[in-house]
């Protein structure tokens, strides 16, 4: 008997982000497949096999979950966030896409979760209110200069943007240049977001203008969104919340 | 004593996809402030009041809900998908800015939700799987000749798209012209998704090409997606999935 895939996202760390619906397809599954960190979140049970993996290998990951449904297995692939958005559902298409004919028969579910940018913009106010783009800046699978053209075209429209996986040890210059061009071509009190950790008990968020920003504000676990031209911040006794608002006037 | 506003995401319809922190906040509240098919979504109980009110009336709704919250009330303003993203939150900060110290006072949570974009993306594969930008059709609240500025800078950039609020009876002719739009500017082929009413028993999934794709394949019901370059599909005995490849070759 053939088995299922299922893509799941597992929001961006709190437990309570988790929809149901992912919750029953992880209670209902023989395998977890996913990275090392995302694996961990799942609690051991009889009946379940646990098989985390190291970052970077995701094709070798979607291979893995194929075999095993073709084996009848009832496999589950987790992502942090939503599966959809830089994670696993697009790795598993491109294996699907060359896959033999048994595998064509299995069928594959993606079950979306909370991504970050939505968990970032909700913890600090509505600062994706308004339109926005959305851009990987890691360049370990796109040239870098589609990167900054990128960018480029965002800020000639005045998007707002969240930009994930915005540094990590291995690509620490990236970001120094696409802050580089954000302070060249915005004015000096546009701001800027670096949420950290979303949800979890380490977050961090800063919020603070794109002249002020420093590279080492992002790592791996940061989320970084930037400002369009309207958004800002209110302040009350107790917080301050940052916002774009929904109409924009004539350019 | 003074409440509490939290704005809440119910995901774009499925039960099984609200989140248990948003299931939390329904369940302890006192008030429940949304459009009329949104606060449909609440089952009634005693202790709870529940206050619909027509689209088109954010801001009086916002104002509502700090009215009654400065009264002690802790009051769930619901929205469909997720807040942050051209729904409530942002309205309500608009109301803060302006607001009296009284109302500056009283704690603002905003609860991301699966919003439309990602679950329709889930329900046909990964189309989202590469840089995306996320745009309201609608022209009440911005010059239209802004969305098109946009919608040409994303083509340009080779960005997959999400357009929310694509076509309403008061606006038929808008997504005329930036469907024209995008037929004089990508290949006949490209791709193009109508996710109308996803996650519920009513849910249409069409994915045709941009130069077959018609007006009235939309409606405030759906979201589109617009492929990038690289989105194609894979097809199976039983399926037809969609996907973005993450990888990006030089261009």
């Amino acid at each position: 008997m053939t088995g299922t895939i299922i893509i799941a996202g597992l929001g961006p760390g709190a437990d309570d982000m988790i929809t149901p619906e992912v919750r029953n397809a992880i209670n209902s599954a023989t395998d977890i497949i996913g990275y090392i960190p995302y694996v961990a979140r799942i609690a051991p049970r009889a009946g379940l096999s646990l098989h985390p993996s190291d970052n970077t290998e995701e094709l070798d990951r979607a291979a893995h979950a194929f075999e095993l449904a073709a084996n009848g297995h009832r496999v589950v692939i987790v992502s942090s966030g939503d599966p959809g958005v830089f994670a696993m559902a697009a790795a598993v298409f491109e294996v699907l896409e060359t896959a033999s004919e048994a595998y064509k028969a299995i069928d594959i579910q993606v079950l979306p979760g909370i991504t970050a940018m939505l968990a970032a913009a909700a913890a600090c106010g509505a600062p994706l209110g308004h339109d926005f783009c959305c851009i990987n800046l890691s360049d370990n699978l796109k040239p870098f200069s589609l990167i900054e053209k990128r960018v480029s075209l965002a800020l000639e429209g005045d998007f707002a943007m969240a930009f994930y996986n915005p540094r990590s040890k291995s690509r620490p210059h990236g970001f120094e240049k696409i802050l580089a061009l954000l302070q060249a071509r915005t004015s000096p009190d546009q701001l800027i977001i670096f949420a950290r950790a979303v949800s979890t008990k380490a977050q961090e968020i800063t919020i603070t203008s794109i002249a002020e920003a420093q590279p080492d504000m992002a790592d791996m676990r940061t989320v970084v969104i930037v400002g369009a031209k309207a958004t800002r911040t209110i302040e009350t006794p107790d917080r301050r919340y940052i916002f774009t608002p929904r109409s924009s006037p004539s350019q």
